[in-house]
């Protein structure tokens, strides 16, 4: 049996800089016709020249696939329309990082005074620029995106024409927030559908499967897998593959960060057959994400069937999700 | 400044065997007078012969220390009145292991059902024997203690003269269920007071503080707190320190376990005095276990004073709390 995927897209990606780059950007551009690209590089991206010249890295990295990295700026409240404007079609959206809440995130927002970022924050909306959101408050960690809820309501009501991303989501609350405004949008990663913090740290404690936000209870799991097998009109597929050379996380302080973009299509698709499914998988993995941002992705037609795709130990440096085992569907063509 | 303890009391302590036993034993045999030894070595201790040869093997590693090592049995429910009397005055309790639910404890019990428990936990109940027990379920790693408490409520009232310890409690549930039952009581560890999920999980995943029960909630580690400082006549101190090789926690599946023995008493003390209970710290780490469990330990004066102590990066191959790090009190003397 074979499933067919036009232009699949991840609406959220880390593809870090230099030798990381030039190991993680093909495993994404080979399977994906374009990614949402993560700005936080040290220093972050936060202009045009940084932007575009870690575009053409990107570019460089991809090796010729048909690949469109999608840019986003680090926010800043300094943020103007003619600044903005400025980017034309090269910028995609914003990404806003409370303060220190996960990797290269230090020079983020701290406090959330909406008079502080309006300007910003208008400008954006005037311009029809998306603002990705990293939502967790630093609190209890269990808790934290929980807590940061009320952050969405209040951007999301005092901005009502800035479409906001809660980015990764892994909570009911999260989930339950979708629905309550318009302009409120969601991307889920591979991993939060799949796991809970009982496989982080309810047996062995599995650094490789630490990431923020943290897993969270069976029941979170539940509703996210709800709104994406559903292919909930306003959740997308954002990976958040955040790659990490091994000993930075097996080691006395591991980094925090699941890899998944090589094996993210595939097991995508073992899950939704599962659960019978697969008719949305196609909305979940693309279409949304075409409508909510407004793009046309290259065309790129990926072909899934069900032989085993065995994981590597390591890619590089870095050690995938699923690292030694098998997966039940694998990529089997890929057409331009 | 100094505080004088008198024969401090370990009630929950992991020596291991062989090795290990031979680099962790001295390391609490120099300032405890004695210590409640777990079983779980594989294969568990479940004989006289066995728990008599570690006996003895423990007297040998503590190199001539006034140490008493309080020994206890693998529970079993094949165990019968014959069998445990004849251990006389050498079994102190016995450690009950739901099945797998921490290190070496695959052989341990599956199911609560009281039919089943019944001949041997009445013949420990006529014996005066304490019954100690790991009380977590196998549910979602942050419920699987408050889910727990129904069965110590079960056994508690299904055997009113067996004393039941609630071994290293992590939640307010466990410390709400110690008033409940006159036969319910509880040992709490020194990292317990110290740290919440947020320590093991918040920031970077810190695998030298992964341990089972897994730590929680603020408001549980504020209710641990509570009793032990105001020692709580029903609660004693049990390090449950578990000591592990290096490369045993900084890998793929971290074990469990958290290394305190060398540092407890110093850190118990900067603890309490912290919180203007030292005068409660006597109680906590030595008379309350004494009455409960009914023993004279060995007389041992151990003075502390408000010098520093630097805790090494490591003992041997284990990796203690607060390896690299400064304590502000450390054991000045030691009185036999």
């Amino acid at each position: 049996m074979t499933i067919e995927l036009n232009s699949p897209l991840d609406m959220h990606l880390h593809l870090r800089d230099k030798e990381m780059l030039s190991v993680v950007a093909p495993l994404t551009s080979h399977s994906f016709a374009g990614a949402l690209i993560m700005p936080n590089l040290i220093p972050p991206v936060d202009t045009k020249e940084a932007l575009l010249a870690y575009r053409d890295r990107i570019l460089d990295a991809t090796q010729g696939d048909i690949f469109k990295p999608y840019m986003t700026l680090f926010f800043r409240d300094s943020y103007d329309y003619d600044f903005l404007k400025n980017f034309g079609n090269e910028l995609t959206a914003i990404k806003l990082y409370p303060a220190g809440i996960t990797t290269n995130s230090e020079s983020g927002v701290s406090g959330f005074d909406i008079k502080k970022l309006a300007p910003t924050l208008e400008a954006m909306s005037e311009l029809g620029l998306p603002l990705c959101i990293h939502g967790e408050t630093n609190g209890f960690v269990m808790d934290r995106e929980a807590e940061f809820v009320p952050i969405y309501t209040k951007l999301a009501t005092a901005f009502p024409k800035l479409k906001i991303m809660m980015e990764h989501i892994t909570t009911k609350e999260s989930v339950d927030a979708l629905d309550k405004h318009e302009n409120l949008y969601a991307t889920i990663t591979l991993h939060h559908l799949l796991i809970t913090l009982d496989d982080v740290a309810g047996g062995m404690l599995r650094p490789h499967l630490f990431c923020k936000p943290i897993a969270k209870r069976p029941i979170d799991r539940e509703a996210l897998l709800n709104v994406a097998l559903n292919a909930h009109p306003k959740v997308m597929f954002g990976s958040d593959s955040a790659p990490h050379p091994k000993h930075a996380k097996e080691s006395c302080g591991c980094a925090a960060g699941v890899f998944t973009a090589p094996l993210a299509l595939a097991k995508l698709t073992e899950i939704f057959m599962e659960r019978s499914s697969v008719a949305n998988l196609q909305k979940f993995v693309s279409d949304n994400a075409r409508e909510i941002y407004g793009i046309t992705p290259p065309v790129k037609k990926v072909v899934l069937e069900d032989t085993p795709m065995n994981v590597p130990l390591n890619y590089g440096e870095v050690v995938p999700m699923y690292a030694g085992e098998s997966i039940s569907w694998s990529i089997k063509t890929i057409e331009k």
